[in-house]
């Protein structure tokens, strides 16, 4: 692992690194914010991932998490979002909803893109282990985990494929139900193939009706994003849940759009959301 | 004015206009963040003016003000650091330390600068006068003003000139003598001329050496800023405000360098004690 830079902030640091995966066989960029701590303390691990077109740089320039980072004593991890490369082939029309930019979390099965879009297996295990392995003060038995839009729908596909590891789970205007919109058509497609069986465990809404879990969902949605009627679908994850019987807190934000100016004002919710069950589950 | 974007964020709106300035002569863009308010309730202004190379995005994107702004009452007004178009001319070398975005708020006096480059009337009259016509909650009875290097220049100077006017002035990392550092060298040579008697009025340490005085100034710089001792020379401002009796708080931050992670973290404690003061002088 390679240091691209570190700067200190909120009395803790903000570094940004880099190294060669073999999850997707190229070279990956993240960013890790480790609050002050005393030394030899071992401290919750806040994983967030980005959506369409961002790199691990939008949120940690824009995401306004460090201060209560700082304050809770939470390390907040915050990968790319896809492979990066000259080998590592794009949408065809460059798209920004397919290829480069927008992985959507899963491991590839299709021709040209299993070499290299192998995102699951990253996020849930080799960034997790490179992490455990650079960073001491990680405490990987408390992790948990939020996301954007696309990173949304990454954060609850992952938390409720590993209800055990994630000890709390939120989204920022997440994607619900690939399955069931245009983004998640072409791109679970794309990566996995026409056979629809193989999205639900890259569907949150169908990975609840298959069965899983999680302890309980915090969710905010502005209702002036432009995605919200098309691509986002928030009252499926509602009625999954209803359901399902997962308690879900679902926050409809008047006048909000799907941008980081939303993230950033509801953040704060989100990490005291997340530090409170990271401590109870200590 | 124009309205390049508005974004709902903590509560009040994060705009960005763009208008055509006489003092520049050229189209100039800024942001305006206007917190949650009542119907007819006028705010306090805080200016915040940028360094070398920003726009009005850097601090509106990295500088984490808006919550503390919507809690406190604030509205918070980042203007460009330069005229730009393709008729404003460039530093002959292409450097960043003049021309596009080291604007210096000076009006220049030299050619070709002298026509576009007059970002103190920019700055001190007509961004004002068009605030107070474009933003009814904007109570221009109560400003204050605060900057980063080359803004922090342009705080303290500003500040300095028109006490009355500016209820309370801070800076982050400022060029607190121009005159004495190579970057001001560059630049008042540039835009002012060889006379450096004309550089006096921009130079914070002598236009308190000259008489200037302020109630009192904050201000956060970092030990490992990469500038400090070649440009930034903060003893110097030290040295002029006990000469002067002008109460200086210079907080020397341990392991913080000259960017955004550093602005961000003490931009809190800057806003309380601008609130502070403009409450108090309401």
């Amino acid at each position: 692992m390679e240091t691209v830079s570190t700067n200190r902030a909120f009395g803790g640091v903000q570094g940004v690194y880099r190294h060669a995966s073999t999850a997707t066989g190229t070279d990956m960029t993240f960013s890790v914010y480790v609050p002050p701590h005393e030394p030899g303390a071992k401290l919750p691990v806040v994983w967030y991932l980005s959506g369409l077109t961002c790199t691990h740089a939008n949120v940690t320039d824009k995401g306004e998490y460090r201060r209560l980072c700082a304050e809770l004593g939470l390390i907040f991890i915050a990968p790319d979002t896809s492979p990066r490369g000259e080998r590592v082939p794009d949408d065809p029309d460059d798209a920004y909803d397919f290829g480069l930019g927008a992985g959507f979390y899963v491991d590839a099965t299709q021709q040209p893109f299993a070499q290299h879009y192998r995102m699951w297996s990253y996020v849930t295990e080799e960034l997790p282990a490179l992490i455990a392995a650079e960073f001491p003060a990680a405490d990987m038995a408390r992790q948990s985990i939020m996301g954007h839009s696309m990173g949304g729908h990454g954060a609850l596909t992952i938390g409720l494929t590993f209800p055990d590891r994630y000890k709390a789970v939120s989204a920022f205007a997440p994607i619900v139900a690939p399955s069931q919109v245009p983004w998640g058509h072409k791109a679970l497609g794309g990566y996995l193939g026409d056979d629809r069986a193989a999205w639900r465990k890259h569907d949150a809404v169908a990975l609840i009706e298959d069965g899983a879990r999680v302890a309980d969902l915090l969710m905010d949605q502005g209702d002036a994003d432009t995605f919200l009627a098309e691509q986002l679908k928030p009252h499926l994850l509602e009625r999954a849940c209803a359901a399902a019987g997962i308690p879900l807190t679902m926050r409809l934000q008047p006048g909000y759009d799907h941008s980081y100016y939303t993230i950033s004002t509801f953040m704060g919710d989100h990490l005291r959301w997340h530090a409170e069950r990271l401590m109870r589950n200590g």
